[in-house]
């Protein structure tokens, strides 16, 4: 694993043996999650909001209305970061202190463009789509002209970009190891319930199977 | 509901009726969560990071180690964004455009100053421990003075802040109610696997119950 960061900025400061840098790490993270966090500054106030994303090789793509205010300030060019977090689990030891989290996250600073060729915009849109819901982007009905027009489509290069990741137990002080408590790890996952059909659904259309065994990644 | 916003910078532009600003629908957020996206600029360069938080009133604490350059930025007082996003469910509609997730997200917006008291340190560090993990803040070794002095705790008003709200199933343009494909919401959830008992547990140490029903909220 390359342990080499693109920046200082990105560089991992704390817990450095956490860090990731190759591009495969990045990307398996990113194809995992389904929210981004994304921050960006307006009058030196910084924002963070959460949206939907898709990476396609070194490229990350958020998408949202053509009016969003967020998408506007950042299709401008300035400065952003985005942030995918995969919280894997919680962290129990001995001691209040040593009790951490289990996660994967990424953070990519850029700045972002506007995708502005139609063919394009339809092609990551329906990448977006099998993003969340694998073989859904054949099944729905396609953007027409209004929505597309409506639809703005940013791309951000994932050049300056680093992983951080922890696993494995809580690691205790040794003089805690013999504290009477339970200490080890609980996974956390994201699972579905089942699926809750559209009150206006047309009778005779089944549940896909994918609904029911949804999964992210390979857990 | 109140529907008025405490500033213009938080009210909500894009679905303004998702927008919510009383405390009770914010706190409720804000307790469900495990983990914030944490904003704030170095350089002009926005920097998004993951962190546990906890809330109590009006307030939420950050925490992390004395030596984390994030939390050294913050305490010094400048402006921040915290935000935690709990995603619900995907929106399965019948044509692309009209894709969505349901979900319940909170920003706040402000500067947060650092808790020095040492005796208020340790009780909201046992507040945080309760967040995650009910119960057992009691059960593990509490902060000695040295994990003390390491521990960088900081406090942020939640006066300047707003709730995102969408639910329900999806909103399809009227022509496409007769499209061939399933429509409707997937429900998602944190939901635990079985608990990983550290390797060192010593013998005789039994699984808590709360770990194997684990939930967040009343989902």
């Amino acid at each position: 694993m390359e342990k080499s960061a693109p920046s200082a900025r990105t560089r991992v400061q704390r817990f450095p043996g956490r860090g990731a840098y190759d591009s495969d790490t990045i990307a398996a993270i990113l194809d995992e999650g389904l929210v981004c966090h994304l921050g960006f500054v307006v009058d030196g106030q910084p924002f963070v909001l959460p949206t939907t994303y898709v990476r396609e090789g070194q490229t990350l793509y958020l998408h949202g209305s053509a009016s969003n205010r967020m998408l506007n300030v950042l299709a401008a060019g300035v400065d952003a970061c985005v942030t995918v977090t995969l919280l894997d689990g919680l962290v129990l030891a001995r001691s209040a202190f040593k009790h951490s989290m289990n996660y994967r996250s990424v953070v990519v600073l850029g700045r972002a463009q506007a995708v502005t060729d139609p063919a394009e915009k339809r092609r990551i849109l329906s990448v977006l789509i099998e993003h969340i819901m694998p073989g859904r982007s054949t099944q729905v009905r396609q953007p027409n002209e209004r929505e597309l027009g409506a639809t703005l489509l940013l791309a951000m290069p994932i050049t300056e970009a680093s992983a951080k990741i922890r696993r494995g137990p809580p690691i205790d002080d040794p003089s805690d190891y013999s504290h009477n408590c339970w200490a080890g790890e609980l996974p956390l996952r994201i699972r579905p319930l089942p699926p809750v059909p559209d009150p206006k659904l047309s009778t005779g259309i089944a549940t896909p199977d994918a609904l029911v065994d949804y999964r992210r990644g390979s857990s």
